[in-house]
């Protein structure tokens, strides 16, 4: 599936224009256009903050205006952090980024962001299929314009199968529940040995309560051959301690 | 529902403090913790990159290392590009979202992250009771560390049901936004001429209206073709009633 347009309409701190073209190589999306930027390209500040984006990974180029850079793409995002009177559908990034999914593989889409100080005007938010919005406090909306372009693209990321399927990969396997009484019997033991399990009332209770933490925590079975051999070894080391 | 702290370990630029701390006011979180930052605190450029974000709504303090950051913290997500050997389950910002949200609400939850050059140590990684990877191009992996911030914050601002609840509908073969400009443009002239942006106070904004319409409608190629069609036949009509 062919990444959207990123479109920045008269963006005005070439950081910003820097930063927008890292994150978009980031995840993977690989041109950007912009229209009348205002400290002009090429732009050294810009460069310096793509960190080699722009060098290969994203294409960029220049344009007079919003609808001379939109003029070859069928379906145009806009995001706002204000509501508009305009009658658009809104969403948000999450499903803007499905929404790009489930159009036609040919179909180029370009999602447009405005100038820092002021957002997108009217005249541009008119000129797309939908607008996007963010989950941005109402009393903190102003959101950073390559902050703006990170997280729908992001999501962009995500749309495509780029998180994790299981949230628990990384984990062996964990132990057998024979595994861990026989740890458990191991331990018990030991500390029977060496009279931990005391006053005699409360041994029961201690014993029990031991039982309970470590059928609680998810060993694995690497956990409990390291739980074993610590065991062994504190107890080699008491053992030659008393001779 | 708390939000997570978020801890940047051993941070080398002020830009980056301020920028993580407005993403973060500006998605709702409200805490920020630094370890032994390298151009030290307080930092004029982190200020003048939080636009305001630490003059309330995000709280900072300084801490030595992590281990002293995180005291009192019962639950901690590291966040990293690399798959670790570290046995720790590897989840998505998403996941660790809704990981978070199925928490005790006493529970204090923090996510760290590295130093900007060389992200978290295996030592701070270890530390965690989860790894949170994002969905990078493996050829274009580094990411910026307030973008780290801002993808992480916007997931847990999302799950706290900050998206939009309505869906999209979809439509095919979509014309060019340069054909609809065209057509656009073509329909408000004829309009002008038949002095139908009336009263002149209104024109303007029947004129926006009349955009954001035409914008909003999923034209095919046809229907633009049909379009332009009946506005020929008005005004070839108008025309012929004017003789």
């Amino acid at each position: 599936m062919n990444p959207p347009v990123i479109v920045l309409v008269a963006p005005q701190l070439g950081e910003n224009i820097g930063a927008a073209a890292r994150v978009m190589a980031n995840f993977g999306l690989s041109e950007l256009r912009i229209t009348a930027p205002r400290d002009g390209w090429p732009n050294e500040k810009a460069i310096a903050m793509a960190a080699g984006a722009l060098d290969g990974p994203v294409a960029i180029s220049v344009f007079p205006d919003a609808a001379a850079a939109l003029g070859d793409i069928e379906r145009v995002y806009a995001t706002t952090a204000r509501v508009r009177e305009l009658s658009l559908p809104v969403m948000d990034a999450r499903q803007a980024a499905l929404d790009l999914m489930q159009r036609p593989e040919e179909e180029r889409a370009a999602i447009m962001f405005g100038p820092e100080a002021s957002g997108l005007n009217n005249a541009d938010v008119a000129r797309a299929n939908a607008v996007i919005t963010l989950p941005v406090k109402a009393s903190f909306s102003s959101l950073n314009l390559a902050q703006a372009v990170a997280v729908t693209s992001y999501e962009w990321a995500m749309a495509q199968g780029g998180g994790v399927s299981a949230p628990v990969q990384n984990i062996q396997t964990l132990a057998r529940r024979g595994d861990v009484e026989a740890m458990a019997d191991h331990l018990e033991a030991e500390l029977d040995e060496a009279h931990y399990f005391w006053p005699e009332a409360k041994a029961a209770s201690m014993k029990l309560n031991m039982r309970a933490m470590l059928s609680r925590l998810a060993w694995t079975e690497q956990d409990v051959r390291s739980m074993r051999g610590w065991i062994k070894a504190l107890t080699r080391r008491a053992g030659s301690n008393e001779e």
